[in-house]
Protein backbone atom coordinates (compact mmCIF):
# COMPACT_ATOMS: atom_id res chain seq x y z
CA UNK A 1 0.00 0.00 0.00
CA UNK A 2 1.25 3.68 -1.04
CA UNK A 3 0.10 6.92 0.44
CA UNK A 4 -0.34 9.89 -1.56
CA UNK A 5 0.12 13.05 1.05
CA UNK A 6 -2.10 16.57 0.17
CA UNK A 7 -2.35 20.17 1.67
CA UNK A 8 -5.30 21.13 0.79
CA UNK A 9 -6.45 25.76 1.05
CA UNK A 10 -9.85 25.74 1.07
CA UNK A 11 -12.88 24.13 2.58
CA UNK A 12 -14.35 22.95 -0.74
CA UNK A 13 -11.87 22.22 -3.23
CA UNK A 14 -11.10 19.72 -5.56
CA UNK A 15 -7.79 18.90 -6.36
CA UNK A 16 -6.13 16.47 -9.73
CA UNK A 17 -4.54 13.39 -8.32
CA UNK A 18 -4.17 12.19 -11.38
CA UNK A 19 -0.21 12.42 -11.85
CA UNK A 20 0.60 11.10 -8.14
CA UNK A 21 -1.80 8.00 -8.95
CA UNK A 22 -0.22 7.27 -12.82
CA UNK A 23 3.59 8.02 -10.62
CA UNK A 24 2.83 5.10 -8.17
CA UNK A 25 1.49 2.98 -10.59
CA UNK A 26 4.71 3.26 -12.98
CA UNK A 27 7.01 2.66 -9.93
CA UNK A 28 5.07 -0.33 -8.80
CA UNK A 29 6.01 -2.24 -12.07
CA UNK A 30 2.93 -3.56 -12.76
CA UNK A 31 1.85 -4.21 -16.07
CA UNK A 32 -2.22 -5.40 -15.62
CA UNK A 33 -4.12 -5.55 -12.64
CA UNK A 34 -6.23 -2.68 -10.96
CA UNK A 35 -5.48 0.28 -8.43
CA UNK A 36 -7.70 0.57 -5.25
CA UNK A 37 -8.10 4.50 -4.38
CA UNK A 38 -8.88 4.90 -0.75
CA UNK A 39 -9.74 8.06 0.75
CA UNK A 40 -9.62 7.20 4.88
CA UNK A 41 -11.45 10.84 5.71
CA UNK A 42 -15.11 11.22 7.12
CA UNK A 43 -14.88 14.80 5.33
CA UNK A 44 -13.90 14.28 2.19
CA UNK A 45 -14.36 11.88 -0.69
CA UNK A 46 -12.40 10.61 -3.95
CA UNK A 47 -13.94 11.36 -7.97
CA UNK A 48 -12.89 11.07 -11.44
CA UNK A 49 -14.17 13.85 -13.69
CA UNK A 50 -12.90 16.52 -16.53
CA UNK A 51 -9.06 18.03 -15.39
CA UNK A 52 -9.17 20.24 -18.83
CA UNK A 53 -11.59 23.29 -18.14
CA UNK A 54 -10.78 24.17 -14.38
CA UNK A 55 -14.65 25.34 -14.16
CA UNK A 56 -16.08 21.82 -14.01
CA UNK A 57 -14.45 21.15 -10.71
CA UNK A 58 -15.50 24.88 -9.53
CA UNK A 59 -19.28 23.62 -10.37
CA UNK A 60 -18.76 20.32 -9.02
CA UNK A 61 -17.81 21.80 -5.74
CA UNK A 62 -20.23 24.59 -5.67
CA UNK A 63 -23.26 22.59 -6.72
CA UNK A 64 -22.50 20.57 -3.68
CA UNK A 65 -22.98 23.10 -1.52
CA UNK A 66 -26.05 24.43 -2.97
CA UNK A 67 -27.47 20.36 -2.46
CA UNK A 68 -25.95 20.19 1.04
CA UNK A 69 -25.61 23.45 2.83
CA UNK A 70 -23.43 24.21 5.33
CA UNK A 71 -26.01 26.02 7.97
CA UNK A 72 -29.11 23.98 8.66
CA UNK A 73 -30.04 22.52 11.64
CA UNK A 74 -27.95 19.35 11.65
CA UNK A 75 -27.88 17.26 14.70
CA UNK A 76 -23.91 16.93 14.79
CA UNK A 77 -22.68 20.05 16.12
CA UNK A 78 -19.49 20.60 15.11
CA UNK A 79 -19.87 22.73 12.25
CA UNK A 80 -19.25 19.94 9.34
CA UNK A 81 -22.16 17.86 8.41
CA UNK A 82 -22.53 19.34 5.78
CA UNK A 83 -18.96 17.43 4.75
CA UNK A 84 -19.79 14.11 5.96
CA UNK A 85 -23.27 14.51 3.63
CA UNK A 86 -20.81 15.34 0.68
CA UNK A 87 -18.40 12.61 1.51
CA UNK A 88 -21.38 9.97 1.39
CA UNK A 89 -22.28 11.58 -1.99
CA UNK A 90 -19.22 11.47 -3.94
CA UNK A 91 -17.67 7.67 -2.40
CA UNK A 92 -14.80 6.91 -0.57
CA UNK A 93 -13.21 4.36 -2.66
CA UNK A 94 -12.20 3.98 -6.66
CA UNK A 95 -11.23 1.22 -8.10
CA UNK A 96 -9.18 2.15 -11.71
CA UNK A 97 -7.99 -0.86 -14.40
CA UNK A 98 -4.03 -0.65 -15.15
CA UNK A 99 -2.93 -1.66 -18.63
CA UNK A 100 0.85 -0.94 -20.12
CA UNK A 101 1.67 -0.38 -16.62
CA UNK A 102 -0.41 2.71 -16.77
CA UNK A 103 -3.96 3.55 -15.18
CA UNK A 104 -6.69 3.45 -17.77
CA UNK A 105 -8.44 6.86 -18.14
CA UNK A 106 -10.92 8.45 -20.93
CA UNK A 107 -9.35 11.58 -23.08
CA UNK A 108 -10.67 14.05 -20.33
CA UNK A 109 -10.64 12.35 -17.39
CA UNK A 110 -8.33 13.08 -14.43
CA UNK A 111 -8.73 11.52 -10.53
CA UNK A 112 -9.85 14.22 -7.92
CA UNK A 113 -9.33 14.69 -4.08
CA UNK A 114 -12.37 16.35 -3.09
CA UNK A 115 -12.15 18.53 0.32
CA UNK A 116 -15.06 19.44 2.10
CA UNK A 117 -13.50 20.55 5.36
CA UNK A 118 -10.57 22.04 4.68
CA UNK A 119 -7.99 23.46 4.84
CA UNK A 120 -6.10 20.26 6.17
CA UNK A 121 -3.38 17.34 5.71
CA UNK A 122 -4.73 14.35 3.96
CA UNK A 123 -3.67 11.56 2.38
CA UNK A 124 -4.93 8.84 -0.39
CA UNK A 125 -4.36 5.22 0.28
CA UNK A 126 -3.08 3.39 -3.01
CA UNK A 127 -3.42 -0.31 -3.28
CA UNK A 128 -2.30 -2.03 -7.11
CA UNK A 129 -3.15 -5.60 -7.68
CA UNK A 130 -1.23 -7.28 -10.17
CA UNK A 131 -3.53 -9.76 -12.55
CA UNK B 1 -17.78 -15.33 -1.00
CA UNK B 2 -18.98 -14.56 2.75
CA UNK B 3 -22.33 -13.16 3.76
CA UNK B 4 -23.07 -10.53 6.24
CA UNK B 5 -27.02 -10.50 7.43
CA UNK B 6 -28.67 -7.59 8.88
CA UNK B 7 -32.01 -7.07 10.83
CA UNK B 8 -32.89 -3.37 10.04
CA UNK B 9 -35.80 -1.95 12.18
CA UNK B 10 -36.89 1.12 10.64
CA UNK B 11 -37.22 2.86 7.04
CA UNK B 12 -34.36 4.66 6.94
CA UNK B 13 -31.37 3.80 9.19
CA UNK B 14 -27.46 3.63 8.77
CA UNK B 15 -26.20 0.32 10.16
CA UNK B 16 -22.36 0.04 11.51
CA UNK B 17 -21.41 -3.62 9.77
CA UNK B 18 -17.05 -2.54 10.76
CA UNK B 19 -17.11 -5.36 13.46
CA UNK B 20 -18.56 -8.00 11.01
CA UNK B 21 -15.89 -7.08 7.98
CA UNK B 22 -13.36 -7.32 10.02
CA UNK B 23 -14.00 -10.29 11.50
CA UNK B 24 -14.49 -11.55 8.13
CA UNK B 25 -11.14 -10.30 7.47
CA UNK B 26 -9.22 -11.93 9.66
CA UNK B 27 -11.08 -15.03 9.28
CA UNK B 28 -9.75 -15.59 5.97
CA UNK B 29 -5.73 -15.54 6.80
CA UNK B 30 -5.40 -13.11 3.86
CA UNK B 31 -2.78 -10.64 5.11
CA UNK B 32 -2.61 -7.79 2.09
CA UNK B 33 -4.89 -7.00 -0.51
CA UNK B 34 -8.53 -5.82 -1.10
CA UNK B 35 -11.90 -6.65 -0.07
CA UNK B 36 -14.86 -6.07 -1.63
CA UNK B 37 -18.51 -5.36 -0.06
CA UNK B 38 -21.71 -5.49 -2.28
CA UNK B 39 -25.32 -4.71 -1.50
CA UNK B 40 -27.28 -7.48 -3.68
CA UNK B 41 -30.88 -4.99 -2.77
CA UNK B 42 -32.10 -1.83 -4.76
CA UNK B 43 -33.21 0.01 -1.94
CA UNK B 44 -30.33 0.27 0.35
CA UNK B 45 -26.64 0.79 -0.22
CA UNK B 46 -23.26 0.70 1.36
CA UNK B 47 -20.80 4.09 2.55
CA UNK B 48 -18.03 4.89 4.80
CA UNK B 49 -17.82 7.60 7.55
CA UNK B 50 -17.76 8.64 11.24
CA UNK B 51 -18.86 5.93 13.36
CA UNK B 52 -18.12 8.06 16.71
CA UNK B 53 -21.09 10.49 16.92
CA UNK B 54 -24.30 8.96 16.55
CA UNK B 55 -25.75 12.01 15.23
CA UNK B 56 -23.54 11.76 12.03
CA UNK B 57 -25.06 9.14 10.96
CA UNK B 58 -28.34 10.64 11.52
CA UNK B 59 -27.56 13.95 9.65
CA UNK B 60 -26.82 11.94 6.68
CA UNK B 61 -30.44 9.59 6.81
CA UNK B 62 -32.06 13.10 7.22
CA UNK B 63 -30.42 14.94 4.86
CA UNK B 64 -30.76 12.25 1.93
CA UNK B 65 -34.66 11.94 2.85
CA UNK B 66 -34.24 15.81 2.23
CA UNK B 67 -32.81 15.50 -1.00
CA UNK B 68 -34.89 12.38 -2.36
CA UNK B 69 -38.58 12.90 -0.71
CA UNK B 70 -40.60 9.94 0.08
CA UNK B 71 -43.92 11.31 -1.30
CA UNK B 72 -43.95 12.64 -4.91
CA UNK B 73 -45.18 12.29 -8.11
CA UNK B 74 -42.69 9.25 -9.10
CA UNK B 75 -44.13 6.74 -11.69
CA UNK B 76 -42.70 3.30 -10.10
CA UNK B 77 -46.32 3.13 -7.50
CA UNK B 78 -44.68 0.97 -4.55
CA UNK B 79 -44.20 3.82 -2.42
CA UNK B 80 -40.61 3.36 -2.79
CA UNK B 81 -38.67 5.03 -5.59
CA UNK B 82 -37.26 7.26 -3.25
CA UNK B 83 -35.44 4.22 -2.03
CA UNK B 84 -34.41 3.01 -5.19
CA UNK B 85 -32.96 6.68 -5.86
CA UNK B 86 -31.27 6.92 -2.58
CA UNK B 87 -29.42 3.62 -3.52
CA UNK B 88 -28.04 5.04 -6.77
CA UNK B 89 -26.97 8.48 -4.55
CA UNK B 90 -24.95 6.19 -2.00
CA UNK B 91 -23.86 3.36 -4.27
CA UNK B 92 -24.14 -0.53 -3.69
CA UNK B 93 -19.78 -1.54 -3.77
CA UNK B 94 -16.91 -0.79 -1.83
CA UNK B 95 -13.11 -1.80 -2.03
CA UNK B 96 -11.43 -1.94 0.80
CA UNK B 97 -7.49 -2.08 1.40
CA UNK B 98 -6.51 -4.83 3.85
CA UNK B 99 -3.24 -4.32 4.99
CA UNK B 100 -1.63 -7.18 8.01
CA UNK B 101 -4.52 -9.05 8.07
CA UNK B 102 -7.12 -6.19 8.69
CA UNK B 103 -8.80 -3.37 6.42
CA UNK B 104 -7.30 -0.21 6.22
CA UNK B 105 -9.72 2.58 7.72
CA UNK B 106 -8.95 6.20 8.95
CA UNK B 107 -9.56 7.14 12.51
CA UNK B 108 -12.67 8.04 12.79
CA UNK B 109 -14.18 5.86 9.69
CA UNK B 110 -16.57 2.69 10.00
CA UNK B 111 -18.40 0.81 7.39
CA UNK B 112 -22.29 1.67 6.93
CA UNK B 113 -25.02 -0.64 5.26
CA UNK B 114 -27.75 2.04 4.67
CA UNK B 115 -31.30 1.03 5.01
CA UNK B 116 -33.88 3.38 2.75
CA UNK B 117 -36.96 1.15 2.62
CA UNK B 118 -36.64 -0.95 6.06
CA UNK B 119 -37.41 -2.68 8.35
CA UNK B 120 -36.48 -6.15 6.41
CA UNK B 121 -33.61 -8.75 6.88
CA UNK B 122 -30.90 -7.83 4.49
CA UNK B 123 -27.26 -8.79 3.22
CA UNK B 124 -24.53 -7.91 2.41
CA UNK B 125 -21.68 -9.98 0.66
CA UNK B 126 -17.78 -9.65 1.06
CA UNK B 127 -15.15 -11.30 -1.37
CA UNK B 128 -12.19 -11.43 -0.11
CA UNK B 129 -8.73 -11.11 -2.96
CA UNK B 130 -5.37 -11.65 -1.84
CA UNK B 131 -2.70 -9.68 -3.69
CA UNK C 1 -9.44 -5.55 -20.53
CA UNK C 2 -12.56 -5.76 -22.55
CA UNK C 3 -15.05 -2.75 -24.16
CA UNK C 4 -18.79 -3.00 -24.10
CA UNK C 5 -19.82 0.01 -26.64
CA UNK C 6 -23.20 1.48 -26.18
CA UNK C 7 -25.33 3.79 -28.42
CA UNK C 8 -27.67 5.82 -26.34
CA UNK C 9 -30.42 7.43 -27.72
CA UNK C 10 -31.79 10.86 -25.25
CA UNK C 11 -30.14 13.63 -23.56
CA UNK C 12 -30.58 11.32 -20.11
CA UNK C 13 -31.24 7.78 -20.05
CA UNK C 14 -30.33 4.34 -18.16
CA UNK C 15 -29.35 1.81 -20.08
CA UNK C 16 -29.49 -1.95 -18.45
CA UNK C 17 -25.81 -3.64 -19.79
CA UNK C 18 -26.16 -6.53 -17.21
CA UNK C 19 -26.01 -9.31 -20.08
CA UNK C 20 -23.31 -7.89 -21.83
CA UNK C 21 -21.35 -7.81 -18.75
CA UNK C 22 -22.24 -11.81 -17.34
CA UNK C 23 -21.62 -12.57 -21.27
CA UNK C 24 -17.77 -11.26 -20.60
CA UNK C 25 -17.13 -12.83 -17.47
CA UNK C 26 -18.67 -16.15 -18.85
CA UNK C 27 -16.39 -16.10 -21.93
CA UNK C 28 -13.33 -15.00 -19.67
CA UNK C 29 -13.66 -18.73 -17.79
CA UNK C 30 -13.38 -17.18 -13.97
CA UNK C 31 -15.10 -19.23 -12.22
CA UNK C 32 -14.16 -17.07 -8.91
CA UNK C 33 -13.00 -13.83 -8.92
CA UNK C 34 -13.52 -9.76 -9.15
CA UNK C 35 -15.12 -7.40 -12.10
CA UNK C 36 -14.73 -3.97 -12.49
CA UNK C 37 -16.27 -1.84 -14.14
CA UNK C 38 -15.18 1.45 -15.45
CA UNK C 39 -16.86 3.78 -17.56
CA UNK C 40 -14.03 6.62 -18.96
CA UNK C 41 -16.84 9.84 -19.38
CA UNK C 42 -17.30 12.67 -17.90
CA UNK C 43 -20.40 13.33 -18.64
CA UNK C 44 -21.97 9.31 -17.24
CA UNK C 45 -21.87 7.13 -14.87
CA UNK C 46 -22.44 3.54 -14.07
CA UNK C 47 -25.07 2.37 -11.24
CA UNK C 48 -26.78 -0.94 -10.35
CA UNK C 49 -30.66 -0.59 -9.00
CA UNK C 50 -33.85 -2.42 -10.19
CA UNK C 51 -34.18 -3.14 -13.95
CA UNK C 52 -37.67 -4.93 -13.98
CA UNK C 53 -40.19 -1.73 -13.34
CA UNK C 54 -38.87 0.55 -15.97
CA UNK C 55 -40.35 3.12 -14.57
CA UNK C 56 -37.49 2.82 -11.70
CA UNK C 57 -35.13 4.01 -14.10
CA UNK C 58 -37.12 6.75 -15.05
CA UNK C 59 -37.50 8.04 -11.91
CA UNK C 60 -33.72 7.84 -10.85
CA UNK C 61 -33.36 9.45 -13.90
CA UNK C 62 -35.60 12.74 -13.67
CA UNK C 63 -35.12 13.04 -9.86
CA UNK C 64 -31.40 12.93 -11.21
CA UNK C 65 -32.79 16.14 -13.44
CA UNK C 66 -34.55 18.17 -10.17
CA UNK C 67 -31.41 17.94 -7.85
CA UNK C 68 -28.96 18.85 -10.76
CA UNK C 69 -31.23 21.76 -13.28
CA UNK C 70 -29.77 21.80 -16.72
CA UNK C 71 -30.28 25.16 -16.56
CA UNK C 72 -28.49 27.18 -13.90
CA UNK C 73 -25.42 30.50 -14.00
CA UNK C 74 -22.56 27.22 -14.43
CA UNK C 75 -19.06 28.53 -15.13
CA UNK C 76 -18.38 25.67 -17.20
CA UNK C 77 -20.06 26.85 -20.87
CA UNK C 78 -20.04 24.32 -22.86
CA UNK C 79 -24.33 23.27 -21.60
CA UNK C 80 -23.02 20.29 -19.81
CA UNK C 81 -22.00 20.96 -16.46
CA UNK C 82 -25.13 19.63 -15.31
CA UNK C 83 -24.01 15.87 -16.88
CA UNK C 84 -20.71 16.51 -15.16
CA UNK C 85 -22.50 16.78 -11.97
CA UNK C 86 -24.60 13.96 -12.12
CA UNK C 87 -21.32 11.94 -13.16
CA UNK C 88 -19.73 12.47 -9.71
CA UNK C 89 -23.10 11.46 -7.68
CA UNK C 90 -23.29 8.47 -9.79
CA UNK C 91 -20.17 7.39 -9.69
CA UNK C 92 -17.80 6.18 -12.74
CA UNK C 93 -16.36 2.52 -10.97
CA UNK C 94 -18.45 -0.47 -10.02
CA UNK C 95 -16.49 -3.84 -8.33
CA UNK C 96 -18.73 -7.00 -8.70
CA UNK C 97 -18.09 -10.11 -7.30
CA UNK C 98 -17.79 -13.59 -9.58
CA UNK C 99 -19.03 -17.12 -7.99
CA UNK C 100 -19.11 -20.13 -10.23
CA UNK C 101 -18.51 -18.05 -13.18
CA UNK C 102 -21.05 -15.33 -13.28
CA UNK C 103 -21.90 -11.86 -11.65
CA UNK C 104 -23.35 -12.30 -8.53
CA UNK C 105 -26.59 -9.90 -8.15
CA UNK C 106 -29.67 -9.61 -5.83
CA UNK C 107 -32.92 -11.16 -7.42
CA UNK C 108 -33.91 -7.25 -8.77
CA UNK C 109 -30.58 -5.84 -9.50
CA UNK C 110 -29.61 -5.17 -12.99
CA UNK C 111 -26.31 -3.35 -14.28
CA UNK C 112 -26.84 0.17 -15.95
CA UNK C 113 -24.48 2.83 -17.94
CA UNK C 114 -26.43 6.42 -17.18
CA UNK C 115 -26.15 8.82 -20.11
CA UNK C 116 -26.63 12.24 -18.66
CA UNK C 117 -24.89 14.09 -22.13
CA UNK C 118 -26.39 11.71 -24.90
CA UNK C 119 -27.22 10.71 -27.76
CA UNK C 120 -23.47 9.32 -27.91
CA UNK C 121 -21.03 6.30 -29.00
CA UNK C 122 -19.84 5.75 -25.36
CA UNK C 123 -18.28 2.37 -23.31
CA UNK C 124 -17.67 0.74 -20.80
CA UNK C 125 -14.39 -1.11 -19.72
CA UNK C 126 -14.14 -4.32 -17.94
CA UNK C 127 -11.55 -6.01 -15.87
CA UNK C 128 -11.70 -9.15 -14.51
CA UNK C 129 -9.22 -10.34 -12.28
CA UNK C 130 -9.42 -13.83 -10.79
CA UNK C 131 -8.86 -14.80 -7.29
Amino acid sequence: MKTISIRTSKRNELIDITNEVRRLVRESGVKEGICVLFCPHTTAGLTINENTDPSVRLDISDHLSDLVPERKSYKHLEGNADSHIKSVLVGQSLSLIIENGDIVLGTWQGVFFCEFDGPRNRKVLVKILEG
